[in-house]
């Protein structure tokens, strides 16, 4: 069975797979030169801890930086997506998330899907996120948690929560899916169900390592206590059969791509930089 | 070389060391029973996460419960530290650390001994404490996070935090050390000096487990994101000739024990249950 059969059915059976050190270190230090500017740009974008201070996350980076375009159309990201999806896809939403050392806070369990399902209309789960590793994830810096195979069980409905609203009264209603306090988090009841039956990982993976995971896995993240940043980047991408319904009300083209047409895979292949 | 020399050179050397499964699984279980009893006594001795509502500490079990004065006195725990002291020793404190499912909070990066010298006048650091694991400790469930070595820095000064006391205004001053908001905690770059250099561990362990650990060794724990408990009961053992000052303001006997003869040793040796 060659190797790219093997990512297909891993991801199949856990929700998840990780291709370790995909990028070159010269290649991260890059994307990481691009950080400060890119935290310091004020506006809805950019989201804050809890603190007021820390930045959690900056959306849309591959809107106005062309390093981050450029990583979108990478072909260590487009083929294996390819290769799983089966289908060509085009970009819903790019994030960075700064986890950032002795202020980056807890992200809730969720499954990501229930957020484009509600608040785009993306008709299916037809989607993967690749997590870009900008610095090394390990068991002490807030990685990831999955609960391997929980996409299996399709959407979990929860209630809205609208008391994750209630700091964010004068905003519009997408900030507050933006905030720590997620609107679709999974009680705690059923997240136990699910651990008792399935488990829990953490992937962790040296710099330039990449984690594709299905939109229904179910994952959540603790503080980040060191005194270093652990920061992603997360691209999502969407099958181009798979657009949101016309019907849907609009979040910004920040959370919500509208440029439908197939990714085009960048023409130095697989080279973030010259 | 004998197992407990090796002991006492793996706590020399680290500032910590981890006796696989000391207790037994019905020990363990016998413990935990007390644990709702214990968490619903309202007062002082009890302290809530920031939530107000989760339980993160009950200090003084022992003075109380007559299973976790046993534990105190079980040789499982004073022969070891018997052995690494060199003198004998009393309880000067014992807490339980509940740290919650979905609930447990962040311990920031901190020395034990500075609370004690500072606001107890405990003379030297010539104590250790004996954390007795009542669940597994596993990476996921905020297991304590410790800078190997590090107790050989010594006292690191720092300034009390009298903004830890902002929300408890109307509490006695003792207070702020049993909350969330520790009273001295370390600054981020001091930390990261710290690690750079030593590195960082998580001690995991079987129920049942013990860790020794030293006084001024550097440690914190992350939020329990778990939706199960991970309860630690604390025992911290002072020499007999390292009693507070005279001269030192007074806390309460939950926080500061005053019964200063050593620790009378379990007649039942090291069963804790008959």
């Amino acid at each position: 069975m060659d190797a790219s059969q093997n990512l297909v059915d891993a991801y199949e059976e856990d929700g998840f797979v990780l291709i370790a050190e995909a990028f070159s270190a010269p290649e991260i230090a890059c994307l990481k030169q691009r950080l400060p500017m890119l935290a310091a740009e004020e506006g809805p974008k950019r989201v804050l801890e809890k603190d007021g201070v820390s930045v959690r996350s900056v959306y849309g980076p591959h809107l106005t930086d062309p390093l981050f375009d450029r990583l979108t159309r990478d072909r260590r990201l487009l083929d294996p997506v390819r290769r799983i999806m089966g289908v060509d896809t085009y970009v819903h939403q790019t994030k960075i998330n700064f986890k950032k050392g002795f202020g980056g806070d807890v992200w809730k369990w969720h499954q990501d899907y229930i957020f484009w399902l509600k608040e785009d209309g993306v008709p299916k789960p037809r989607l993967i996120t690749a997590a870009v590793y900008l610095d090394e994830v390990t068991e002490f810096n807030g990685p990831l948690f999955i609960i391997p195979g929980s996409h299996k069980e399709s959407v979990i409905d929860v209630d809205a929560d609208d008391t994750a609203l209630s700091s964010y009264r004068e905003s519009p209603t997408w900030i507050s899916n933006l905030t720590a306090e997620l609107k679709y988090s999974l009680p705690k009841e059923g997240v136990a169900r699910l651990i008792q039956r399935r488990g829990v990982v953490a992937p962790r993976g040296a710099a330039g390592s990449v984690l594709l995971f299905h939109p229904n896995v179910v994952h959540a993240s603790p503080s980040n206590i060191l005194p270093f940043d652990r920061v992603l980047v997360l691209i999502t991408y969407n099958s181009v059969d798979n657009k949101p319904l016309e019907s849907h009300a609009r979040r910004p083209e920040f959370l919500c791509g509208r440029e439908f047409s197939a990714v085009s895979p960048d023409p130095l292949g697989s080279r973030l930089i010259a």
